[in-house]
């Protein structure tokens, strides 16, 4: 697609800025005709099947299996469960009528064709979901049951960025019914492991664990779990959760199991899902003014081989010496891009490369053959080397490992360096401005959590995981706190 | 899941009430809480995950790409290609509020939430994707465009069947742009070709490749070409269409490209689909009275392994077996379960098993470790033999290959047994009742074939490919024909 390759805003310069740029230049993503919903272009698609193929093994390991269930709800189902439904209410999609006509060279709606009930597109699928459980679920023998479906989900969403809030959503909802309080609490904390498993060995996303505040949970759960990565510009974003749901969609569906006993008791539930968020946070974790910067185990190419020639007879005896390093490279599962196009100056290719996160550029000219030698560079330092052609393709496959650690190290480093503690509500206004997540003392109440986000705009992210906690001073209200949360502004 | 394993209808005494016990016996599918959409079951699921898996690496062999585009399409976008919002404006979803309320307890529409513009949710993607293409063609170096999406779709259908005919179904979508009429006319029927290669070689479903009528055309296509499979009862199932568009939403979305000569031109298009109806074909034409048959290269489960034992320490020797077996199969990437669950009964098992179409069935016991045999059973045949252990590995290996095959041939054998040339429209009328496809001359008015399909319900499936053509006489009208059409009643 011909595209002039203009200069990106600067993150220093405007970093919301840049992630629009980015977005849009990388060849991700782009705004639809309708409102808040994206275009997903192949290359940001050829990212999100890379997440999805490995997350979808992951599940698997754990038991799940995948299945679909309608697009579309009951408007009554919703109301089943009382917080389910009024934390969606406000942003759904209603489907009123089934019909169009013609009328004055257009279509408009039948009005002979309006719904008994209206349906909603799903914002989330507890409620259906559950309703079919109900059938699937009659004995102990029936329990654990684990669902996982991808689908696209609707939220009304007033204001909209690509990949970071959008109305309608690619993701993967899992969907789990167990015969046991302890059972389904373990099951949504090992899911809230293997998301962030994924997040630092796939994404290269170092993330925070920890457990939501009520006011952050989910609409309908008992516990929130989730994940929270730090953007490079301190704010925090939530990658993704998993939720312990009691028996609160049992009771509302009327699911139960007869135990070993032969006596009937609700189901215990979780949910867990990521979305195509991720890809926002990878964006915003790694990239830097020159454009996307993407980890070896995600990026839909790995390498890419330019070959430079002013001859034709030398562009031949390029293209030859080249063909054994992508047959070696692809040989070890490397994707590699062989870009001979003549249409385009190198200088244009490698910035283009630059801009799509390629990891590895591998240049090789005129010079390079005599003297048995090839340009490497790596787009996570933009270090360029001369190499031996000897060897490269070994050499090649190291370095991508190497890639994606350092670009976890130093995501980590930088997050490591923007945690603080702080116990002066008057410190805390001041350096939030900044970014950064805080490990504060919180009393556990409510109002407390409102006041800060008020004045602040910063939320309670989680009270985090591993972290050894002592009692202390709740910094707002001066009451005794059990334990520090994390406190940040966020996406 | 607990279910008890009663009997199938039978075939014979009733095909569609055969299918309907069968998918929700075999745990394919089941209806939803919402009129005409269908939940997708683990299995059911698994067997589209396969079908997904193979397809989806066939297309990017041609070149396509995967992307994601809008699943809600302004209502006005349908009424740009005339013949395109004729087609689809009596079966469309149609959102008109972004937002409920709370109201006596429970949730209502919310009027001051309404949409300025309604939305449809997308019967097919062809509106908003040339929308999209307007800003992604400028010169015919962009072209040619492919790019597929694996989505939903709703089509608000007034009787449906699980897999045949759902509101909302599952599928893929390929759209693609050309310089050229040649090259748009080609791409069109290449992928006919993978579709039916996909449909012959891993469905084991034979296909007849044709052209439809201008009546049975996709609504705002110049050509849509199909593969037509019969079922057991002699009726078409239409599996898959590749439609040719020529420029008629390039004009309708305004999209053109500057050619080599800088002359602005229209772009030609394609756009070809397949969905989880390829399910119901699978089930319709290989399966029998005791359930699934399932070509082994589809099947989520190819080999169960049962082991017999009446004493805990027989049943030990028996495991212990029975693992270099699993460990061979797997390592030849066979999907192998072992069900060694105590609390069902071997004979239940077997029945289950059979009923879900699992290809290969090997069952070891006591006695078979004396002999050092094992048994397997065929699903295809159903028949049984007693092998020796050693090569047993190597063996299911071939068989499956040969199951493939068989099942294949069985169906081409009853599907070429079931085509007949006709000229005697009385005639016609009789034997219609009994199925098959009917070569009959056509005189190519639309007249005619509406009075076949008023008069007997068949319809002309498609003009074959590769079958030798000689003019003749219409059957009905007696005018002249230029060459035979296939006709037949379908699902």
């Amino acid at each position: 697609m011909a595209k002039e390759l203009k200069d990106l805003t600067k993150r220093a310069d405007n970093y919301s800025q840049w992630f629009n740029d980015l977005v849009v230049k990388a060849d991700l993503a782009e705004q639809s005709a309708v409102r808040g919903c994206m275009v997903i272009k192949p290359y940001g698609y050829a990212i999100w099947e890379k997440m999805q193929q490995q997350l979808d093994k992951m599940f698997k390991e754990t038991g799940a299996q995948n299945a679909y269930f309608p697009l579309l709800i009951p408007k009554s189902f919703l109301s089943r469960e009382a917080e389910h439904v009024e934390g969606f209410a406000k942003e759904c999609a209603v489907v009123t009528h089934y019909r169009l006509k013609a009328a004055d060279g257009g279509v408009v709606v039948d009005p002979a064709a309006k719904l008994e009930e209206e349906l909603i597109i799903r914002p989330t699928s507890e409620t259906i979901i559950w309703n079919t459980y109900k059938n699937w679920i009659q004995s102990w023998r029936d329990l654990p049951l684990m669902c996982n479906q991808w689908c696209n989900v609707m939220r009304w969403e007033m204001r909209t960025r690509p990949f970071l809030r959008t109305s309608e959503f690619l993701w993967q909802e899992g969907h789990t019914a167990h015969a046991t309080r302890e059972e389904a609490e373990a099951e949504a904390q090992k899911m809230l492991k293997v998301y962030a498993k994924f997040a630092e060995e796939w994404m290269a996303v170092p993330v925070v664990q920890g457990v939501k505040s009520e006011t952050e949970r989910f609409a309908g759960a008992l516990d929130t779990y989730t994940i929270e990565a730090m953007m490079q510009d301190g704010k925090a974003l939530q990658s993704g959760t998993s939720h312990f749901l009691g028996q609160n969609f049992a009771k509302a569906f009327d699911v139960t199991y007869l135990n070993k006993e032969n006596k009937p008791e609700y189901v215990w539930a979780t949910s867990w899902g990521v979305s195509t968020r991720l890809i926002g946070a990878l964006i915003m974790t790694h990239s830097d003014d020159n454009g996307l910067v993407l980890p070896p185990r995600l990026a839909p190419i790995q390498v890419v081989i330019i070959p430079i020639a002013t001859k034709p007879e030398q562009m031949e005896i390029v293209n030859k010496e080249v063909q054994p390093i992508i047959e070696g490279l692809r040989a070890k599962g490397i994707s590699v891009k062989f870009d001979d196009a003549d249409n385009k100056r190198p200088g244009f290719k490698f910035a283009d490369y630059e801009l799509k996160g390629v990891p590895v550029r591998l240049v090789l000219g005129a010079r390079d053959l005599e003297n048995g030698t090839i340009e490497l560079m790596r787009r996570d330092t933009l270090e360029k080397e001369t190499l031996p052609l000897e060897g490269i393709v070994d050499h090649v496959e190291k370095l991508l490992d190497d890639i994606q650690q350092n670009i976890f190290e130093k995501a980590k480093k930088y997050r490591d360096e923007h945690i603080y503690e702080c116990d002066n509500y008057g410190e805390f206004k001041e350096r939030i401005k900044d970014g950064g997540f805080f490990l504060c003392h919180w009393d556990g109440t409510a109002e407390t959590e409102a006041q800060i986000k008020e004045e602040t705009q910063a939320t309670i992210r989680c009270v985090p995981f591993g972290v050894e906690q002592t009692p202390g001073v709740d910094m707002v209200s001066g009451k005794p706190s059990k334990a520090r949360v994390i406190i940040a502004r966020s996406y």
